[in-house]
């Protein structure tokens, strides 16, 4: 069993850093192409087959340090009562857009094991699959996050749907979150139960807030979900890593170290070494590369490698991964060379 | 003659903290939309009497204390010989997409006052129109904010394009970069000398970064142009000041400090004081109200521009602004009161 990845998550001593690769089960696999090639997008998530499928591809190929549960994070919304499509090259629709009274109304809790049995299932025949071979990390995006989502019904430019629920009627965007959240504790615990071995919060767009608004609209709800995880952990005797991940991170780390993960993720705008500085250097860091740096020539590539090695040395733990999700275009093998230059170039 | 902007530029002291409002001039002013119902966009920036009737219009209705030429950043990629449309609800368009060698060397460094002759035009008429009642302030991209959408064509998600010219073929980006730079160092000194009495760079998508990247392919060029536009402004006995403004400028803020800006716009993902901090705090600082935060109520606004002043209290110097461009929807009330609080919250 390879245990690196966790021990690292906790701080502990390990001979070589470990890596994982956001969204290393992705479209720049030849070998992902081929199964999506078979179905569509949603039904991947929706068939624990595909899904523990597709989320094993790059344990072989890549040697990573830990498998990330293919799924999305937007498939809370669904289960609570929202709309939810793909469409090939658009981005998600989801409808009706959540933006008054009556549609956050409408949105329930579900319950995980009946809307989302689907990706539970997923955990529990990957952790028979890999059979310890790497641990399986669990995801969900963090409430604000997903809320953007719901708000805007996709992705958006400036956010501002989503700003101006906050703004001019704070008593809505509460009650709703109050929902998203109590959604995403229980998916998360669900996950957890199911058997994953860490989890990740994904705060991709936490970073278009300023310090004060991310601490109220963002980062209380993050806190209300990891507290109530680690209570109810406690309560089992477990103790599965939380990941926080939030892009844009640089002008909000003295923020995001009071959030209570166990491991910060860091985006690639800042320099590892100041990120660890502000977050306390008494943490793990997760990070940092610029996804499109794997477009250099592999030669470049090992100097941002070794780069990127020497500054989370600072940190008391790090686990290498990019700044955000590989893109489809990369080229496979330079993503291969990644996973072997940061063994080779971090083994004591 | 209301110099109190330019005395704060300079780090003098003031008697008020000045605002003036980026994209002030913009659609969410009736006013402005009545012109831009008789004109395309286009039009009306290479119109001067157009371009200078909604230039003016923000001092009459919100008495900042600066203005600030109606154009786009864009002007100059269509003087070098790129095409240039906007279309309703599209943003813009450029073709050729500039990604090889070909492309790169069709483009010429034109003359201002010849390709790009309407600006200096309006430049020339808002001096006179204004007659000292506030200055006016020209602007350009940054290089490398210029060269994304030359390069991609347009906007762009995760500006792949651009990245990989600067991976895959860093002599050609740094050709196509000496092009682009020294028609924005022309441009800005021929604005100079229609009469400019500050300038502008707005390096929007600086912030896509890792700080070394920063450094080396878009602050490195921007250290150019203002070298070059203080020696020649030395050599003419002029000291116009000179402010760079970077996207997302959290991670960068030691790079951009090294930048020889006379006034440092910071966005606002980032608290203004701890901004001032990482730039050495005797600087001075221009931000950074989040934008959409005008779509709070007026006590709500009102309590956080005092958070923003007190914040840039900490600087040698603060213009007060937004973080980034104000948007169309925004209630133009809002921002008439802003404007109000600032003079009357930071009146000595």
């Amino acid at each position: 069993m390879n245990d690196t990845f966790l021990k690292a998550c906790r701080g502990e001593d390990v001979s070589y850093t470990p890596i994982w690769i956001m969204r290393q089960a992705g479209r720049y696999l030849p070998e992902y192409r081929a199964v999506r090639g078979k179905a569509d997008f949603l039904t991947m998530c929706k068939t624990p087959g595909l899904a523990a499928e597709v989320t094993l591809q790059p344990i072989d190929i890549l040697k990573v340090d830990a498998a990330i549960l293919f799924s999305d994070i937007l498939i809370p919304c669904e289960a609570m009562g929202q709309g939810l499509e793909f469409h090939e090259g658009k981005g998600p629709l989801l409808a009706p857009a959540i933006r008054d009274e009556e549609t956050v109304r409408r949105l329930s809790v579900p319950d995980p094991e009946d809307k989302m049995r689907f990706v539970m299932d997923a955990v529990r025949l990957l952790r028979k699959e890999l059979s310890g071979r790497v641990p399986l990390i669990g995801f969900a995006g963090a409430p604000f996050t997903t809320a953007t989502y719901m708000i805007e019904g996709g992705t958006s430019k400036n956010f501002l749907n989503t700003k101006r629920m906050i703004y001019e009627n704070p008593a809505l965007y509460k009650t709703f979150m109050d929902k998203v959240t109590a959604t995403i504790t229980e998916y998360l615990k669900a996950q957890i139960a199911a058997g994953a071995q860490a989890v990740q919060i994904f705060d991709t767009w936490g970073g278009i807030f300023s310090p004060a608004d991310f601490r109220e609209h963002a980062l209380s709800y993050v806190k209300m979900i990891i507290r109530n995880l680690k209570e109810w952990m406690l309560s089992r005797g477990e103790t599965v890593p939380v990941i926080y991940f939030v892009g844009e991170t640089a002008g909000l780390l003295e923020e995001i170290r009071t959030s209570g993960a166990d491991v910060f993720g860091v985006d690639w705008r800042i320099d590892l070494d100041s990120a660890a500085a502000r977050l306390g250097n008494d943490v793990v860091v997760q990070g940092n590369l610029d996804p499109l740096s794997l477009f250099l020539p592999v030669n470049k590539i090992e100097e941002r490698v070794k780069d990127v090695l020497r500054r989370g040395a600072s940190a008391r733990g790090h686990i290498f991964n990019l700044g955000h999700g590989v893109v489809p275009q990369t080229p496979p093998e330079n993503v291969v060379a990644l996973v072997e230059m940061v063994h080779r170039l971090s083994k004591k």
